[in-house]
C-alpha cells in the first residue's frame, strides 16, 4: 500500500510509492563525467570571467592569474544586477521591484575533472570557507535579505558548465519556500515550545532507521517525507540558526560527513546528477529559537511533471529507510 | 535591468531577466514527434490496459474492444489505490495516511500520431467532456478531496508513454500548491471583497500586452509573474469555482480557445514538451467567492536547478508581454 507523508516544516505531503520501491541500479540517467574542450574556470583562463570577489591562492601568485585553489567570480550571466536602488511598485494589482541583488560563482577547485567527492579533505574545507566567508560579506548589503547558496551537478541537474562550481544568489527578498519553511517552523515552536529540527534531529537519532551517517556535530538523514529518491538533509545537532555563525571545529566536522554523503551518493548511484541547496536563516533576522540552517541533496533521479507542478505533491519511488539503509551500510 | 514580479495570488516571487530575453528560437529541446513500436494505448490493445471507466464509442463498439474515439482506464502502475480505509496516523512528529485515491488516464485520440493541438474540434470537446464527466464521478466518492488533472506531453515534460493522453489524480488530501493558491485568494477577498481572478482578467482585458487570445466566455494570458517562458494561463471570464460545472456552451467555447493556445504554442515554439494542470476547487468546498478555476500551460523550455528548489523562486528569460504579443499576432 502506497504511503502519504506530510513534511513537519513545510506541510508538502509526498506520495511514498512503497510497492514500485526502486532499487538505485532502477533510475536511468547520463552519469556524470566531465568531458574536455575550452572551460573558463580552468587555471589559465581568468580572464574570461569577470574579476575575482575572493580567492585562496598560492603565496606569491597574483589575483586574476593562475595559481588559486578556489576562486569566487561575479556570474558573467548574472540573473540579478548589485548596482541600483531598490524600488517597489504596483501596477494595477500586480507588485513588482527592480532586480537588484548579486549572482556569484564559486569555482570549487582548478582541476577540471575533479568534483566535490573525489577532492582532498582539506580542498572540500575550503569550499565551505568560501561559502561562509561569501554569506558574511553579503550580509552586510543592508539592501539584500536573503542569500541562496546552491550547486547543480550535472547537466541534467542545471549546470551549463561542467568545470565543478556552486553558486550564490542573494536577493532583495526572503524566497517564497524559506518563508514556507520558517512559517511552519514558527508555528511548531509556538504550540511546543521546541525546535522542530531539534525534535527532527532528537526522532531520527533514537528511532535509527533513517540516519545516514552521524559525527559529534552532524547528522546526515533521508527525511521522513523525501520528496526524491535518495534525498538527503545534513543538519546540526546542536541548534543554529544561521550557517555562516559556524565556528572552525563545526566547519571541519561538517566537511567530513556532506563529503562522504556525496561520495555515498556517488558510489551508491553511480555518479548521479544532483543539487543541494542552504537553507539558512535570512539576513535581516536575529538568531531564532525555531529555525535551523540545513543543507538538502537532491539526487537528479525522476523527472517532475504535470502532476508536481500543479499540487505541489511528489511521488517519491524509494521509500527513504530504504535509500538510508543502502547509504548507510556502502563500505567507506 | 531585470525584474521581479509577485504572483498576486500565491505571493510567489520571480526574476523576469529582460536582458537576457529569450525569443522562441533560443530554446533548445527535443522536438515532440511520436515514433512508431507498440503501443498499449493504440486499438486493437485494449487488453493491455485495465478495463475501461469510460469511453466514447461508435455505435455497435463493445466494451474493451475497438471502435472508441476516446478512453478513460485505471492507470496500470498507480500512485494510489483505490480500494481500502482512509487511515491517518502520528510517527513522533511525523504524520502519515494510506495511500487512497484514484489514478487514472485519459486516452485521448485512437489515432497514435494525432496529438490535442491536431485532434479534430469535436474530438478536442470530447476529451473536456470526458475530464468534467470523470471529476463529476470522483467526487461523489467522500474519500476524495481533490482531483489533480494534468497532461504530461513529450518525453522532457514527463510522458512515459507517447500516444496522447492525459492524467487524472484524485487525493484523500487537497495538495499544498491549491490550497496556497486558495488562501491567497482567500486573504485578497478579505481586503477587497472582490475574486483576484475576475480583478485578473479585468486589469487584463483592459491592458491587452498579456492577452494572447479571448472570446466571448474565456481569455487566455501569459500571466504576470509567469515562472517559465511562453506560460499561458485560460480562465472564465465570469466567475465560477469547480470547472465540473461548466455548461455546455462553456465547454465548446473553451474548447476552441484552448486548442488554438496549443496549437499556437506548437506553432511558435517548434513542437515543444509541455504540461498542464487545471486548477479547480477541492471537492469538499461550496461554491467560493473567491477562487475561479483555470488551466495552466507550461512549455518545458527550461531547466529547474538547485536555485528553484531550494528557493521556490523562478528565473524566466522570457518576458510575458513579449510572449504574448508573439503567440497573439501569429497568423491562425
Amino acid at each position: 500500500m502506497p504511503e502519504l507523508r506530510k513534511d513537519p516544516v513545510t506541510g508538502r505531503w509526498v506520495i511514498i510509492s512503497t510497492e514500485r520501491g526502486k532499487r538505485p541500479s532502477d533510475f536511468g540517467f547520463q552519469k556524470v563525467k566531465p568531458k574536455d574542450g575550452f572551460c573558463p574556470f580552468c587555471p589559465g583562463n581568468e580572464d574570461k570571467t569577470p574579476p575575482e570577489i575572493l580567492a585562496f591562492r598560492q603565496d606569491g601568485s597574483h589575483r586574476n592569474g593562475p595559481g588559486w585553489r578556489l576562486r569566487v567570480v561575479s556570474n558573467k550571466f548574472p540573473a540579478l544586477r548589485v548596482e541600483g536602488e531598490i524600488f517597489r511598485e504596483g501596477v494595477g494589482l500586480y507588485d513588482k521591484m527592480s532586480g537588484i541583488g548579486a549572482h556569484e560563482v564559486i569555482i570549487e577547485t582548478p582541476h577540471h575533472h575533479e568534483s566535490l567527492a573525489t577532492l582532498a579533505p582539506k580542498a572540500f574545507e575550503e569550499v565551505l570557507w568560501s561559502y561562509r566567508d561569501r554569506m558574511l560579506d553579503l550580509r552586510r548589503d543592508t539592501r539584500l535579505r536573503y542569500a541562496m547558496l546552491f550547486k547543480n551537478h550535472g547537466e541534467a541537474a542545471g549546470a551549463t558548465l561542467e568545470h565543478s562550481h556552486s553558486q550564490l544568489i542573494a536577493l532583495p527578498i526572503v524566497p517564497h519556500l524559506v518563508m514556507e519553511e520558517m512559517a511552519g517552523a514558527r508555528e511548531y515552536f509556538r504550540y511546543k515550545e521546541r525546535c522542530i529540527f531539534c525534535d527532527i534531529v532528537r526522532q531520527e537519532l533514537q528511532q535509527g532507521e533513517r540516519i545516514v551517517l552521524e559525527n559529534g556535530e552532524f547528522i546526515a538523514i533521508a527525511p521522513f517525507a523525501s520528496f526524491s529518491p535518495f534525498e538527503v538533509w545534513v543538519l546540526p545537532r546542536r541548534h543554529s540558526s544561521f550557517f555562516e555563525e559556524c565556528q572552525v571545529h563545526e566547519i571541519q566536522s561538517l566537511s567530513w560527513i556532506f563529503q562522504e554523503a556525496l561520495k555515498r551518493l556517488e558510489k551508491a548511484l553511480n555518479f548521479p546528477p544532483y543539487n543541494f541547496t542552504l537553507h539558512t536563516t535570512p539576513f535581516n533576522e536575529r538568531t531564532l529559537e525555531y529555525y535551523h540552517w540545513h543543507f538538502e541533496i537532491i539526487p537528479k533521479l525522476t523527472k517532475f511533471a504535470g502532476f508536481e507542478w500543479g499540487s505541489g505533491f511528489f511521488i517519491n519511488p524509494t521509500p527513504p529507510e530504504e535509500a538510508a539503509k543502502y547509504l548507510r551500510e556502502l563500505a567507506p
